[in-house]
């Protein structure tokens, strides 16, 4: 079962968003055996609209568009519908209780002449009900293939795949198990990994795909397979598993189905009752927000600072001042002591901290960009590591919490 | 002069990465005048790139390819591009003396196989030299359409773009001037914007497009056009504006093309020479990561806090134990307290705090998941606002940064 999914609207073509939806989209039905053939950004316009649809449908069975629809997109989406369905628009009791509802609850205002034209729908659609926002989602079929059109805001798309697209698609079609493990290594280049487990790859069989996704320091390498039934599938899997991890045992770290790294390390934390505080100069927040972006961080998490100026790790987080002119407030003593204030600070078992210079200009340390330090402390002591990282300001940033992750990874996994 | 982005790769098409680099690059052709027709992510397949290939060239006159390069994925790429051009693979002394010297910088080991191959290249392809990685960019021609391919490694594709392909397109076509205009708005929902400049709208010249994009409580109003010379249309844009705005004055708050929010405020704050420090509790330094993900962020931002743990809030912060048990953890007095603490612990001039439930579930505090305060404080004082976000926890934490910025954005705009 193949699939379609077409995003429509402008703001993805001129750059002004980047397209999440086709990623959410993609990972759903992929979890429920359905293959994505490709996805098209298209733009908002009557014959392009056309023009996708004919494509989609001739390669694939389940066409998933969203975009185009809402109080002041509805008109061009939901004619071109009825055109390639050779339909007509009429009226949704339905819809219209629920926009007046919605209205009532939120607004708190009388309903709006564009949101009343929103229960206007193709005669031959099913209503796919939109519990959070007024366009509704639509169901329509042609020659046994399947158009499902939702509107384009994140959370309203999400709602309407959860509750109405992935339990119809489910029902109606006999789909297969897709399996993806995607173990995640670092400290090891794209080629090099690939001429390590060479053999193995060449040994594969033909229906386990085996892919390289290197990024910022790390390769990740994705097995992927599927079948009619769950369990055959899941023991051929395990079969290559066994065989590939003891090639890159000393680079492997875990896999990202099981969640990325910083939910693998809370989930370690919280089991041994051990708790973490952070210290953050050059990374400015992003270490501690990897943490708290998942539900649970409360668990293990008690605080951080951002320590940005120089004076505030002496002020705030109590840096001896000496240690800073002696060393440079970039060096490995000034992340090794970040790290021990902040644990005593907030009485925690971990810290980490970095500190370096991410660019674009020299700061308060005459370092060159790209110099970063991290600092750990453990219960049983501290240390720090020296890296340098390019000289891109968000790839420094990014590269230095990757790195903090991995180092905090390595200390709580001797336990 | 249209262009057609196909990105290739299953990592897209099975939702494990966002297409992150099809915003770059439509933003980028968008700012030399080129326009973007389709973005169309593929699967790594020889029959899927050549049908995206014609498909492309029959709707666009430049034909931007990025993934299915680097040293464990060249084959099917490169063998496909020799199949549609008729070419066939030759040796390129360059391209191996480059991947040589990064081996000999970077890598320190010998050079791998995989590597060598990167060498070989299309015969008729003019080679685009990638200064961040080991596969070198492509530029093909065939009947007057220009096909570009480029590795998906997002540094490396940018790299490429810049310094290759973005001269090369200026010099070889003439291109028009495109100019968007997108104004920020807040605390007005799009129907309710629309109907207010409904009569503006319909005034509009044809070559002026207004698109509505609405996104987590804000909604932005995008005008576009294009022509051949800057002057007229950057004159022609003007107009409008100067008609737009009164009639959203209330809900204004800048342009996006001048950067996000956080760029803006940075910016005042700068002019002004006044500081800003920061405390979070439920958007877990989302707020701080904000500010610090710009470069300049040093010029202002003097430090922040996470005080995930109410112990913490208490014992780092110094707020007050007692008005935590006699208010919640979660209340309009703790986040004014938090304020006030984190301003007094930085000695800022303006600072924000953030206390609420993001959810899933309830935590130290009992009130409801999407609950939240913002307290402010500035030199002439402190206050706080309470909001409700909704359950969902990413978003309420997006919400909630917006909204803390938004806040702050109108105290600093009243000097």
């Amino acid at each position: 079962m193949k699939a379609h999914i077409i995003t429509i609207g402008d703001e993805i073509l001129i750059g002004q968003i980047v397209d999440t939806n086709s990623a959410y989209i993609s990972k759903a039905l992929n979890a429920i055996g359905v293959a994505v053939y490709q996805i098209s950004s298209i733009q908002d316009d009557k014959d392009h609209i056309l023009e996708s649809f004919a494509f989609a449908k001739a390669n694939s069975d389940i066409i998933i568009i969203t975009g185009g629809l809402g109080p002041t997109k509805d008109d061009v989406t939901k004619s071109t519908f009825c055109e390639y369905f050779d339909d007509k628009l009429v009226f949704n009791q339905e819809v219209l209780d629920h926009v007046t509802h919605l209205f009532k609850k939120y607004v708190k205002k009388p309903l709006l002449d564009a949101n009343k034209t929103q229960a206007l729908v193709p005669s031959k659609a099913t209503i796919l009900k939109n519990h959070f926002g007024t366009a509704p989602g639509m169901w329509m079929e042609q020659d046994g293939k399947v158009f499902i059109s939702m509107p384009g805001v994140p959370h309203e798309m999400k709602g309407l795949m959860e509750h109405e697209v992935l339990p119809r698609l489910k029902e109606q079609f006999h789909l297969p198990y897709i399996l993806h493990k995607t173990l995640l290594t670092y400290g090891m280049g794209e080629s090099a990994i690939a001429q390590r487990i060479e053999t193995f790859e060449d040994e594969l069989p033909q229906d386990i795909k085996l892919a390289y996704l290197p990024s910022l320091g790390r390769v990740r390498i994705r097995l992927s397979t599927s079948g009619a039934l769950k369990e055959p599938v899941d023991a051929a899997m395990d079969i290559q598993l066994q065989k590939l991890l003891p090639l890159i045992e000393d680079v492997f770290v875990g896999y990202e189905e099981n969640g990325p790294l910083e939910v693998l390390i809370g989930e370690k934390l919280t089991a041994q009752g051990k708790t973490l505080s952070i210290a953050e100069s050059c990374t400015g927040g992003s270490v501690v927000q990897r943490f708290t972006s998942n539900a649970g961080a409360s668990g293990y998490l008690i605080g951080s600072a951002v320590t940005y100026a120089t004076d505030s790790k002496v002020k705030v987080l109590g840096v001896d001042k000496k240690l800073i002119d002696d060393n440079s407030v970039v060096s490995a003593q000034v992340a090794e002591a970040m790290a021990v204030q902040i644990q005593k600070m907030y009485h925690t078992d971990y810290a980490i901290a970095t500190t370096g210079n991410a660019g674009p200009t020299k700061g308060d340390s005459n370092v060159a960009v790209g110099t970063v330090y991290i600092g750990i402390a453990t219960p049983k002591g501290s240390t720090a590591h020296y890296f340098m990282m390019g000289n891109h300001r968000k790839r420094v940033i990014e590269k230095t919490v990757n790195k903090a992750l991995e180092l905090l990874h390595e200390e709580i996994s001797k336990n």
